[in-house]
């Protein structure tokens, strides 16, 4: 099974999120990796490449990006 | 269980997250049950209550929303 991604930068509504969703979902139907984007920024450009422009982000195995409530902008996620 | 409620108004990226997303989650943990606000415009007071301001969004049932992809919000739904 390949890894779905939950990109995030550690802002409330990302922790938020995560925490809301990511326990409801199945693990016989999807493994998630999560990537702190402000702590790990050399795979912002792998985000962007995704399609992803704001955290949280879940990016699913078929290429579908579910972009959650509204966090962070890519681009402050770069600045900051 | 209380049933969670995925609000969407039958909009491209409403169907696209539904689709993504709904067949994901652990039926053990989280029952949902499906509105269409296009269609069933009586429940757009309780999703706005809720906290909805667009569609497709998950209200679950620690009363948290997640607002996924947007599609559409709610003040266009009331008009269309």
């Amino acid at each position: 099974m390949n890894k779905s991604v939950f990109y995030h930068a550690g802002c409330p509504v990302c922790i938020g999120a995560e925490q809301d969703l990511l326990n409801l979902l199945d693990p016989q139907k999807i493994e998630v990796e999560i990537v702190h984007l402000g702590e790990n920024k050399a795979r912002i450009g792998e985000a962007e490449a995704a399609g992803i422009s704001s955290v949280p982000a879940l990016k699913l195995t078929n290429g579908h990006v579910l972009h959650l409530n509204f966090g962070a902008s890519l681009e402050d996620v770069k600045k900051g």
